[in-house]
Parts: structure tokens; sequence; C-alpha cells
């Protein structure tokens, strides 16, 4: 096996938070440790723990690719069997470097040696050890490494701080070239509760869902009913609503735990002012870290949103925001600063969604480029290409038919992309 | 509006045919003619005329993207009232440099001040003149150059050759770093018939369909409806198979002109030993043309046939080798020459297809990489590094499940795309 060479990206991506990893509060029922696995990346700290608190309610998303890695499989068989509240608390096992994708029944093996070792040495109930691996696909888990997991969980029982967040956020890093972490707190029947969460991923990022791992750990107390449904609602406006390349992986995760520690009254039903209140945060931590994915977009020089109205409906609304986000012409000529609205007629026209040349209306920030199937009457070219040169651009598209809306987060396609993904094996 | 530079890619693609433009024998019944007028290439032809005798049929698919330009529409409008078989011969007029797309009302202007004046000058009845514009989006063809057509036009009839098919090639070419021609030879009826055509394309390629002209012209005797169906059949397994960047143009166009001129009975079934042998010429030639739009794929160093079989169905086989095509992190890898079959993996999960980890075999070439849900027992990484340094590659995809089959062709995913396309206002 050729020896993968590391990204040649640039050291941390233009577009990262500029005041860096936030400062996350502890979240009562929730520690974290990070330690060196070995496993592919050497200089680095390659897996994390995460245990969390009896009572505690566990929510789950995963990738919908066909080939879903091992993984992944394993936390979606468990997450449908766990009943009710958990007498036993739970324990999340990540590793970064290889992602034990197409890995076969090794793979499969792999899992169950990883979580019965995590088992043991938390005394998490197996049914409770959920695992995610990220990095190559389709090379198995060195057997020396499977053999020393029992040791190296051992050493991140050992290390396990409820402050260790930010380190456990680094060691499922890949291609990344910053970490990502956000947080909210919402007051709930007067008490104070915390939403914190980290996530990793920066390229075969799109819709449905991407090389994505995201956790988010809350001290509220919340239903795992009412938690799951909030958190599969929420992510069609935020982790479904970016792409990178438009490519899907068969690892990705998204988890939210709610330990209930912070002592208000259980949320147990949806329509409640408390429900809204937790699920207006929660999307909003969501929100957070896939914009921070897509500012971490591989080459990515610029932060691109893309807001589409006027679709006959909402489903169409969609198909021309993906057409325009994924467009290869689009987010080459914005790479190059070409104010190219013409290719934004492009990928309306290939969306496949019902359009009208003629009722067509395309916006770069508040400058009105098109209009009625031609260049707007108002639009001079050296106001298109002074928007371009921002670091944050907004695309609107009215398409003038109806009321569905739909908004998608993209970057653009740079020589960068390239070189990270023609020499990284991933 | 900005002086666009131009391409900045190789000369020629090194997947070019290595002896050029192939010696295309004149057509009964058909003449050409190239000139300059000065639309945006200012030291090459960029307008082309070709006149089709009286007693031709004609047929024609296009572009089904929702933008379609104004002489696609024109196009079609034409085709769907053409009756019988034409007393009158027909005028094709292709520009280059500017698309006539997304151009208001000016757009449907210019393309009715073209076609009257081409037929004022050919004697052709307006109906019978079909145009193509190729080149930017949205900017209107400039007033001046619309009241000088009837000159140019004029010269265009004056040298008008049935040698000239090479010269056209060449007038409508944009981004195109080599003429696209091909032919082939039939015999029906015991009389040899000819069949040629070219083609233009290199960028926004990609299925259903491209930034991608094709005329095709046969001196054979068919039946316009039967021609029309054996176009529309052949499309899928040509130019509907190939995909460049995934991106589709509001302006493509595939006409095929038949004059009968050859001499044979005409075909008037498609159930005939005769049709069948000119439907398989008629596609050969359009594969042909097809791959080598592919061929000179903007950036492209490497031609990449994509193998699907054992799908459920054919359109899950299509949806396989689609995603597995159109997969920038595929494309990537194999610019970079990397055997990384846990690329296709992904992209065969993303794809929307019924498929089993366990039943997916891959081959690169001969070299069986994948099985069973895992690297095959045989693969060694020295063996498919080895087969990725080829300039021409087949990856095969076998999902295990039914009958299903489809291919597609496509490039690899280059600096040379980036470089052509954050510079180029196409």
């Amino acid at each position: 096996m050729a020896v993968p060479s590391e990204p040649m990206g640039p050291k941390v991506s233009p577009l990262a938070p500029p005041d860096g990893f936030p400062a996350l509060p502890p979240v009562a029922g929730v520690r974290f440790a990070a330690a060196r696995a070995g496993i592919r990346y050497r200089d680095r700290d390659d897996v994390m723990l995460a245990e969390i608190a009896p009572g505690s309610a566990l929510a789950g998303v995963f990738t919908r690719s066909a080939t879903r890695a091992a993984p992944v499989l394993d936390c979606e068989a468990k997450l449908r069997t766990l009943t009710g509240a958990a007498r036993h608390g739970f324990a999340i096992v990540v590793n970064a470097g290889n992602a034990n994708a197409f890995t076969g029944a090794a793979g499969d093996g792999a899992v169950k040696a990883v979580c019965a070792a995590a088992a043991d040495v938390t005394g998490v109930p197996v049914a409770h050890v959920f695992t995610a691996s990220t990095g190559v696909i389709g090379e198995p888990l060195p057997p020396e490494q499977i053999e020393q997991i029992t040791g190296v969980l051992a050493k991140l029982r050992a290390t396990l701080s409820p402050d260790g967040i930010e380190a456990a956020a680094r060691a499922i890093m890949t291609t990344d070239t910053f970490p990502k972490g956000a947080m909210a707190e919402v007051t709930l029947a007067g008490v104070p509760v915390r939403i914190v969460g980290f996530a990793k991923g920066s390229g075969m990022i799109a819709p449905d869902m991407a090389t994505m791992l995201a956790y988010l750990f809350t001290d509220a107390a919340i239903d795992r009913d009412v938690l799951q449904v909030l958190l599969s609602d929420a992510i069609g406006r935020s982790f479904n609503a970016i792409t990178v390349d438009s490519d899907t992986s068969p690892s990705d995760t998204v988890m939210v735990a709610a330990t209930g520690q912070a002592g208000h009254a259980a949320i147990t039903n949806l329509n409640t002012p408390d429900a809204q209140a937790f699920a207006v945060a929660l999307e909003g931590v969501m929100h957070d870290l896939a914009l921070q994915i897509v500012r971490d977009g591989e080459g990515a020089t610029k932060l691109i949103e893309v807001r589409v109205s006027g679709a006959a409906h909402d489903a169409d609304a969609g198909r021309v925001a993906r057409a325009i986000a994924n467009s290869p012409l689009v987010k080459t000529a914005i790479a190059g600063e070409d104010p190219n609205w013409g290719r934004i007629v492009m990928a309306v026209g290939k969306s496949g969604a019902v359009a009208d040349r003629d009722r067509l209306r395309i916006r770069f920030g508040d400058v009105l480029v098109a209009e009625r199937g031609w260049v707007a009457d108002s639009y001079a070219e050296e106001d298109g290409a002074a928007y371009m040169r921002r670091d944050e651009l907004v695309i609107t598209v009215d398409l003038g038919l109806g009321a569905g809306t739909a908004t998608m987060w993209t970057c653009d396609l740079t020589h960068g992309y390239i070189t990270i993904n023609a020499d990284y094996r991933s």
C-alpha cells in the first residue's frame, strides 16, 4: 500500500473563524479524552472517547449512502433498539485516518472489537457504545491496532475530563485545516441550558450527507423521541444544506446527547415553547458547525450562500440551489472572481426544476444582475466584479413562479481542491 | 463588459486523435463555407454556412435545459412544423463566440434577423433555415454585427464548396483545442452511402446534453421520421453518455441531414436490414464524435470509460455510471494516477441506485480490485498504480444484482480545468 502523502492545501483555510476554536463550557454529564493510536497520523491525537452519564437521551442521523461503513451500520442498528430512558450511560469512540468503510467482514469485526473493548473499559453496555471512523476508504484497520485498542481506550478512560472537548474535536480531523466547535445557551423553564458541539469535514461533502462527523451535547432534559425529531428536522437546513464537491461519504454521522443534568422538567412534547426554544438553539449550533465545514472546504477561498425563491415549490427550489452550488463552472467562475451570471442561468436550466427564462431574477448581494430574461438595465459589470472580490458571497435567484424557497451553502472550486485530491488518498 | 481572456489550457489536448482531422469525403447535396464575422474571435473563422439540397430530410435533438437559448427554441419550432419531403433545401448557420442565450427578446430578434438574411441570400425559405450559437451566455449579439450579417452570409454563399467541411468544423470551435470530424461508409441496397459529421465542445459537457454542437450529413435516402427515430435512439449511447463536468448548456444541438443523392431506394421502415445497417453506421459516427468531445474535455489528460453491469435495471446502472463519471473525487484521483477505488465505492453509494456492498466487484482494466465488500485477495496496489498511468482507462463496476448495464465516458479533473474556467468567460 502506498504511503499516503499529507494534504498540500493551506495550513489554515482563509475562511476559518478569526478567533479560532471557541471557548466551549463543560456540559454536566459529559467527559472527553483524546489520544494517539497511530492509525495513520503519527504526530497528533487520532482517537477520541466521549463518556455520557446514565439517564441521558441519544439521537442520531446517518449517511444515506448505499455503501455505508461498518460503524454506521452498527450505530443505526443500536439506535433502533434503544428503549426508553437509559439506565446506563453511553460511550462514543471516534478514530481518524481510516474510515473502516468497504472493509467487508473484517470491518464489521473491527467495530465489534472496538465496542467490546470500550464496554469493557468504561462499564457501559456494548449496546450503548457508538463508534465512527473517518479517513481512507477500503483499507482494513490493522489487526495490531485493534489488539492495542483496549490499552488505548484504558488510557482515554483515565484522562476523561469535562474540559476535553477541544482535544476531542482536534482528534477527529482528517483534511480539516481547523477544528470546528460551536455552542448556544437557552433558558428552559427558567433554567439555563447549554448546547455544545464539534464537527469535522472538508471534502466529500454534499447533502445526504458528507464526510462529516458532528457530535452535540446538552445538559437539557429531553425525551429521546423528541430529540430525534428535532435533530432530523434541523438536518435539512444545516448539514444537508451544504456542499463542497457534491460527493457523499459512506461514514457521515451526526449525534446529539442530552444528559438532563441542567435540572429542569424534561421536554416530552414537541409543541411546547420550551421544545421550540431548544429546537432553535440546537439548529443554531448545527448551522454554525455546518458552515464551518464549508469554510474548511478543500481549497476554498470563498463562502457562498445560494438563496432560491419563487420556485413552484420547495423541492424545485432545492433542485435549483443544489445545481448552482454543485456546478463546477459556477464554482470556478467564483474562484476567478468573475461575475459570470450566465453560468447561474445554465445551472438553473439544467436543474430539472420548472423555470421561465423571462421571469428569472438574479442578484449578487444587493446588485440586481439579470431580470426578464436578460441582463438588468441597471447592471454594471464593475459592480458585479467588485462584489465578487468579497470572501463571502450571497447569490439570490428568484424564479418568479411560486412560493418555493431553499438555501444552500458552498465554496468555490480552486487549484487547491485539485492539489489536495489528486495527491491525498482519502 | 470585461474583455474575456483566451483559454489558457494546452494548445492541443494530449488525448487528441494523433492523425488530426480526418479526410472527410464530400457528401452529394451538401456544401459548406466558413468566414470571419468578428463576433468575438478576431483571428479565425467564427461563422459557418451549410447548404443542403432540395429533397433532403432533416432531424434534430436539442438540450433539455429549461433555459434553452433562442436559436434552440427556433430550431425546435421549425422542426415540429416541417412536413413531408422537402421541396426546398435547408440552410444551417452557426456562429461561435456568443451563445445568444438568455438574451431576452433581443435574442429572439437576432435569430429572426439571421434567418431572414440567410433565406434572402440562399433562396431557402426562412422556415428551412436552422441556426445555432455557441460561446458566452447572456451577452446580446452586437447590433452592428447583426446588420452586417447579410454581407457575411453573401460571402459565405459565394464560397460554398462540397469540400468545406473541415473549415466549417473549425469555425464553430470555442474552447476546443482541436476540430472534431468522423465518417462511416455503409452499403444500402447495393449502393455505397456516406455519413460524415463534425462537432464542437469541451466544457459544460454533460448528459442531456452539453455545450455541444454536432452536425451530420449523409447521401442516404431516408424518410424524415425514420431519421429522427434513429438519431434520438443513438443519442443515449453517444452524446448523452458523455460528461466532462456535469454542467449542461442551453445551446446543445445535434442535427442530421440526409440528401438522398446516393440513389438507392429510400428507407421508410425501421425494421429493415438497410435501416439497421444505417443505424449502426450513424451511431458509430455519433459515438466517435462524442468521444472526441471528451478527449477535448477542458484540462483532460485521461479518457475514462465507466462500465456498469449487474444493476437492478438499466436506469440504476445509468445512475451509478453517472455518479462515478461526475464525481470530483474520482476524477481528481485519476488525475493524480491514484488507484483510489474507495472513491468508486463512495460514488456507487451516493448514486441512489440499489447496491449491496458485499456483491460489488470493481475492476481497473483487467485488474480485479475489489469484490465481496472488500479489496480482492489477488489485488496488488502496484498493479492498480501501473494501470492508472495509462492515458485511456476502463473502470468496470459489477453490482451483482441484476441485468442492468450502462456505459459512460468522461475525463479527469485537473488544474487545467480550473485554469480554463476561472479565467475564461463562457
